[in-house]
């Protein structure tokens, strides 16, 4: 039974707790949030105490933190599970800056504590699927892969101004998953963005609708394309193309009901958001951390899955800045 | 070159000239139809003679005959060929009398002359090649066989008075495909049919919307639905349940355009009737009796196949009628 | 917080009980079998007590029964749990008798306390959603239903002696689907089946593949089909033609994953059976139990539909039985 | 009655002569070929004559040309039926230099004579329809577009050799696709490439797997992705994303047969390469060729398309050379 702290209580804390109560190898203890009502609100519904953060990292009947608070708290509090020797599943990204990151993880590998970046769509039963089957040579060698995400719509303009930017925050998604696919490290990132409907993202100098373009040293290319909008719901695709064929995984809607009449065959809008669409990928996310702790296996994906889609979605802020392909050391 | 004549200028007879001035392998050499203009109408089209039916069937030029007058010149015809050695194809139904059917296979046996009858959908490019996937053992041995049918919209008044009725005009077709598909005879015939929505269906007696229930001597099901009505186009599906697993064929759309908005995801109606979905099959029905008076073997469906069909319809007719079910011998 | 008791703690026990704790409008106080040990794993999995049913039944501290014994015990405990006040919630089929259903609807009619029958199918959200469409009027006047029902394997030979045979243990969840979507009541049911797989089927004079063709009064017609066998899982369809259109709901996939290569595109098999396939159908089910008893609402499907489709249950097996439809008195 | 005169008898000439002997507007009247038996077949298949191709420019009874010869012809035979006053329908490339194209232009433009390019992939039904729902509003403005094809398998040495490479050879059907779909013109291209699977195709330099990402100047985005290989059959497929929806094309399979058993469900491979694709685009294509030289209208696509996705795709070669993005005057 994995004693289990939650450090922030907003959307993505509330996830959290919700698969760890519905899980039976693990036990919420505590929960701490900025705002005491946040937490009031989580550990009333959970069972949990409230304490502060700091306390629950100190707290000897705590086993493991989830750390669910802003960005830029992210890397102290690992640092601080770390010395308290608290196992982390941390929510992405570990931090804006990749030098910070990289400075945490330096400062806690000799710890040798575990720690997880929430990097949930590896764990989506589709996605980790086609991942496997790609791993086991269904395709042969990759040639190409392609990714589409697209949220179904905006988020609010406070949210856009801490959020560091489309690729930093959206598209880290997707640069995960393309090294997931692809299983080898892309060399180079071409980007481009626009701000083509939404105000609030123009005003930030952000963008909208986006693009990369990476390519492996081995010459596999993947590209990746987001939005801010969909109106059909969250659009989350992957495609892979191999030297033996394709494996794809589709989107999933709200039923499976059709009608037909005059106008055609129509279906139901795609299932609305992240928390719709991946609750099962989150339940099997806790799995593996939990299996991971108990097992003292290193789990995956690992601080330095947090820090190289970090550097990716640098190299592709700076691409869709100045127009230039940017290529990565290796 | 086949050198063909053809008796009926109406929509059917339109269909097989234009599949005729296709095919490299025959030539529409005449046309027959009590409507003179109509007969007019399509040699103009066809670059063929004008004739009378008897003339036609006299003529020393003429190497096959197409049969696609109304239903109660089939026999007449049929016979007429055969005395004159002429290699007959022939819309369906040969009759409206399973007995008139017997009498007239029975009358142009000895004179050994091929024929074969119009039943299209067994040409169709994916029921024929979910048919050889059937014989060739792809699911094992059949347990059920589903047909559905249904027609964009109902005929007009005229059209159904001389019909025979929608079991003998419309659903004989799925039952020659029951017979086609199942690889074995039909031992007992339940049908049932109501007029719900056709004034003129109901007027006359007749049903727009029905159904039937056909069991084998191996116990294999079939289950058959009709409608005169479907708004999103012309619906033909058949599926089929084996040991191994299910085999079937789907619709096809007008395009394959989908749009995805707010209210969900949109696809195209269907082909609209039987010319747009069954072109292709009347194109190899033509290819197929074109082989078979080459190389002189029997063509498929045959006569019999057209009596069998008629036997079916028949006992549904009764069925529905008497609300028992029907033992056919066999 | 409605205080629930289990009685029977098999496979449909644990079902429910497992429902029962994912719901926080509920409590699993006590659960009883006549195999003490499964009572017993069931208790330790849900934190109940081990109680026998009548003790449970009288319990002061239990609102109400989950019936989920074998089948010749549920009138006994419907009409216990009424003598005691207890709302109740009785797994299908009442009884295998519909006299025995009739009598047991009559004696507890007095006590006016809720009762409800476990068809879990009309609670599946893709289900519920078409029924919702077509009683808006999606597309308008009913003329046809079809349903599919395909187990993925067949039960034991122990089961196939006690189910009462395939028309009263599985199609009988076809034909409350068929009231559920029709609206009105099937006033002649025909029914075929065969034994063509399993040897255990046919020594009890069984059958494993059926189909069954239904007549409402205004002239809609229902077609089920039913086997004990898919290799590609658990096949559950409707398909609903109206005036104005059609609405159908499709099977659900293991997985979205498609692969495509030199033999074609490849998807997964479907849920394997109803465990997967209905989970959240046993939830919404024992939500609108929950909602009824706090409202004071009949719950529906009520007594009278577990009678309803018992009838149409009998008649389908004498059906199968005589070779003749059967007319029922509306 | 257009009269035709094909030039070049391979592939694409054997194309067009069929597509025009189905056409009863048009009738194929000679035909030149460097190899004179390529010629003599298709004069033998059509009833054509076998003249060279400058006798058949300056032919009296020749109203229009279709050029179908190597590229390195094109902008000669343009000029020269130009001069003669006949109407030319020629196939893409018109030329490997795009400053050869614009002066080709340049040079027929005071004659007026029609001139067409043959990017048939805009006269698919399905990709025509998409366009026009575009066009009519149906997803609002245009926010991103993407572009995939795929061909079954590389083509020769020889061909590799002379074509320019796959971003002018291949690639340039999406630039043209992308122009169509746009309705503005791209002002930024980034591209890259890899030989992963050809060795003829890195033996000449070439790539054999590649992308492009396109920007236009109100900021929409354009992804295309190109492979000369897929197991699966030929993949061509379109997706546009606007402001209220999605519009998207999907491929054609050879059946609409569909197989379920253990491992899943199975269907058919995609039609296997342009000719079985895009016969239809191809008939229409002419078709609007032929309305256009009636009606005295600019026929679509015209010479400046040629240009301007010639254009693009040497932006992409040299993208994909340097891997700077580059940018086009507008």
């Amino acid at each position: 039974m994995l004693r289990i702290g939650i450090l922030g209580c907003g959307r993505i804390g509330k996830v959290h707790a919700r698969s760890a109560m519905q899980n039976s190898r693990c036990k919420v203890m505590a929960v701490a949030d900025a705002h005491p009502q946040a937490a009031r609100a989580l550990a009333d519904g959970s069972g949990a105490r409230v304490q502060l953060a700091d306390e629950i990292i100190a707290s000897p009947d705590i086993d493991a933190v989830i750390i669910c608070s802003p960005t830029d708290t992210h890397a102290d509090y690992i640092e601080a599970a770390a010395r308290a020797g608290k196992a982390t599943l941390c929510e992405k990204p570990v931090d804006l800056s990749a030098d910070r990151i990289a400075a945490c993880l330096e400062r806690i590998a000799p710890a040798g504590i575990p720690l997880m970046i929430g990097f949930n769509r590896r764990f989506d039963p589709s996605f980790d699927q086609l991942q496997q089957q790609l791993r086991a040579g269904r395709i042969g060698d990759i040639e190409s892969v392609s990714i589409i995400s697209r949220d179904p719509a905006p988020p609010t303009a406070e949210y856009i101004r801490r959020s560091g930017g489309l690729f930093r925050d959206m598209m880290i998604h997707d640069f995960d998953l393309a090294r997931f696919l692809l299983g080898e490290e892309p060399v180079e990132v071409y980007a481009a963005g626009s701000a083509l409907f939404d105000k609030n993202v123009r005003a930030e100098g952000d963008v909208d609708t986006a693009a990369a373009l990476l390519k492996t040293a081995r010459g596999a290319i993947c590209q990746i394309s987001c939005s801010r909008r969909a109106s059909y719901g969250y659009d989350q695709r992957i495609e892979v193309h191999g030297a033996k064929g394709m494996l794809r995984a589709a989107n999933i809607h709200l039923t499976t009901v059709e009608c037909a009449d005059q106008s055609g065959f129509h279906t139901d809008p795609l299932l609305n958001f992240f928390l719709e669409r991946y609750m099962p990928a989150y339940q099997r996310e806790l799995d593996h951390f939990i299996d991971a702790v108990a097992s003292g296996a290193t789990p995956s994906p690992s601080g330095w899955d947090g820090l190289l889609a970090q550097r990716l979605a640098d190299a592709a802020t700076e691409s869709a800045r100045t127009g230039r392909s940017i290529k990565l050391e290796s």
